[in-house]
């Protein structure tokens, strides 16, 4: 029996520190990390209340929301994707999906698994989603009960405009829900502007914190639905109803990550202590940065000028290339991970995330640096010195919009 | 706009050290948190994927298992429980479930949602299951899928033995699921010898790590049965099927919570380090002299002899004593944390936790002191000194089976 056998040394005992330039997680705050060194506290203590009802109000500045109910799951951000659609969607429930990338497919999947009339709209990849197509499907329909986005998605890069969507959504009276997992924390999310009745992010890409949580904003409207619902939804652990009901009124439902949500805690103050407009114009600009950086390489962007992620930048690998091999060097010469592709653009693109903690300049020039040592020696001609020069340029001339 | 007001001081910014003697969280292994500092690695990183690979291993040893896969879901106990219920049972599957307590009633809600038909065998609260009544149910069905039992009852403080129902479960070719959320790294929990299907637990009870993990052992015949499901289940954040081939193969499924990860790493090498039988002994003695000086004091233990979980004791309240009084007072004068009554014992009976980090015989003496402190002074006469002196007794005169 295995029991009884002596215990191996770990292969890895002492965790190396990495630059993770990847689509996360993200590198984490050292304030943040502290926090959780904090002692245990039990999920109804009243110390631990105060936290959570901090935590609830923190969410809400970043979520930029005076109406929605801000809470944060206990799971990663796909559990707050499938919390939102298992909650708010019955089976036999009309849905239509604006979908342009992998996380959009993902959400397809997961509704189609409540049992809902799952309408997908399919746009290509690398572009933003036009919104006449979903204007197209909506008329086809008389009783949508919710249209779904995704605000940054990861797979392509895009930087989805939200106003027409949600337009259209309330024109058919319909609930939008949006996945913010790569914009909170990096970019605008205005989820009353933007008339969003669920909004989903997670704790790893601009928050500065581990993966294990999902923040989630849930207006009143949304919450309405879920408490009128005919039939209990399939997940009991993601029932948003009952959740909402601890965070609220500080019913137990299930035993809350307490270390989690310390750390989280204060990964929004250090988030609203750099001030939401500065954080988002860093990585406006530490992205702006490594796109110059890129095009002096000669590489090419995947997603359209007007269009483009600060947080994650694909770009093609170019034409003989071999994928793997340049970014399994970086990261063992250079100590830097960047992204591979997913779904349609797997072995196709990088993917390079400056998220967070992991947005800083000299991340940027490191990276670019890097690559110019590398490209050359697997087949890839560059001019020396071009990608860093047109990067270092482009954070010299930075000036915000 | 809330964004822009000045960001308020914190209520709790320094978070107090308790003594957790509730039903979990309990307290937290110094070496856990502070393996919990390492810095951020990617899910797919190579250093990670041997982490990942040292986790499962490290879980065989403490789930005693050769046969099965054993991995940690990303999300508390309760969704280790509805991602065994939702993996492994379709609609209009037949489970009979095995229902003395809370958990037990969670486990039902949970699998009503996935529309099996369920069938709750339901005995006393407070007392084994008679696995008589089990067989008897089972005599009823020709195709029952799954059995289900919880092992350590945290509501009523039983311990359940599972090999008669597992025998049933085996004859009657049903797949046989346990909750082993309070056992697990507390008492003997034998996967392999019990022939468990699928066994979950959680990390913040007696493996000495914060909550947000959920440990599992998977059969080879459960793996089976998710593979060749006809629908997919209703949970794709929770389907064991993907997570598993994450564990296996290494393919990507969601973000990793990997600072959680690393505490489990270390949190599972602290319980390996102290040996499963030595530290099943230390929670032995210390729940044998709590219950010593329980008795001591005068008040009755809910469960009987030869059932008693050591992990967790729950202690009726004696009539016309104020079940909240008490426990805030405990909390606010002698800063210890014990645990409400749930369900039908809501109100009844106090629930004293000794898991884990939190099962140190200073802890016991120190409640029975606080509660000879505070008893008197609420109504209930108990001789000074009686219950620290029993307990002190049974310390001393401890002798392991």
């Amino acid at each position: 029996m295995k029991k009884n056998q002596p215990l191996p040394e770990s292969k890895v005992p002492d965790i190396p520190q990495k630059i993770l330039l990847g689509p996360g997680p993200s590198m984490v705050s050292q304030r943040v990390l502290k926090a959780m060194m904090a002692p245990m506290l039990g999920y109804l203590d009243a110390d631990f209340l105060d936290v959570i009802d901090e935590v609830s109000s923190l969410l809400s500045r970043v979520f930029q929301t005076d109406e929605s109910l801000t809470l944060a799951l206990s799971g990663t951000g796909s559990a707050g994707m499938e919390a939102g659609l298992t909650s708010l969607l019955e089976p036999n429930d009309t849905v239509v999906m604006c979908v342009y990338g992998f996380f959009c497919e993902r959400m397809v999947e997961m509704a189609e698994r409540v049992g809902a009339n799952v309408f997908p709209v399919r746009s290509e990849w690398g572009k933003p989603f036009p919104a006449e197509l979903l204007e197209k499907e909506l008329a086809k329909h008389s009783n949508v009960k919710m249209v779904t986005a995704v605000h940054a998605e990861t797979s392509v890069g895009i930087r989805q405009p939200l106003e027409d969507i949600s337009r259209l959504a309330s024109e058919h009276g319909a609930l939008f829900m949006v996945d913010a997992v790569t914009s909170l924390g990096g970019s605008e999310v205005a989820v009353d502007r933007w008339g969003i009745d669920y909004c989903y992010s997670a704790s790893q890409k601009c928050l500065g914190c581990p993966p294990g949580l999902s923040p989630v904003a849930l207006s009143q409207r949304a919450k309405n639905v879920i408490n009128q619902r005919g039939k209990r939804s399939t997940s009991w652990y993601l029932d948003v109803g009952l959740i909402a009901n601890y965070w609220e009124n500080h019913v137990y439902h299930h035993t809350t990550p307490v270390t989690m949500i310390l750390g989280l805690r204060e990964g929004l103050r250090v988030v609203l202590e750099e001030g939401l407009d500065s954080r988002h114009t860093r990585h406006a600009r530490n992205g702006a940065a490594l796109r110059a950086g890129l095009e002096g390489l000669g590489l090419d962007l995947v997603s359209p000028e007007g269009y483009r992620l600060n947080q994650i930048t694909p770009v093609w690998i170019p034409e003989g290339i071999d994928d793997n091999l340049v970014r399994e060097t970086l990261l063992r010469d250079h100590n830097i991970e960047v992204g591979r592709g997913l779904g349609q653009f797997a072995g196709k693109v990088w993917r390079i995330g400056l998220m967070g903690e992991s947005s800083r300049s000299e991340y940027v020039l490191a990276l670019l640096a890097a690559l110019e040592h590398i490209l050359p020696s697997v087949g890839y001609e560059t001019p020396m010195g071009a990608g860093v020069t047109a990067a270092n340029r482009a954070l010299s001339e930075w000036v915000s919009e």
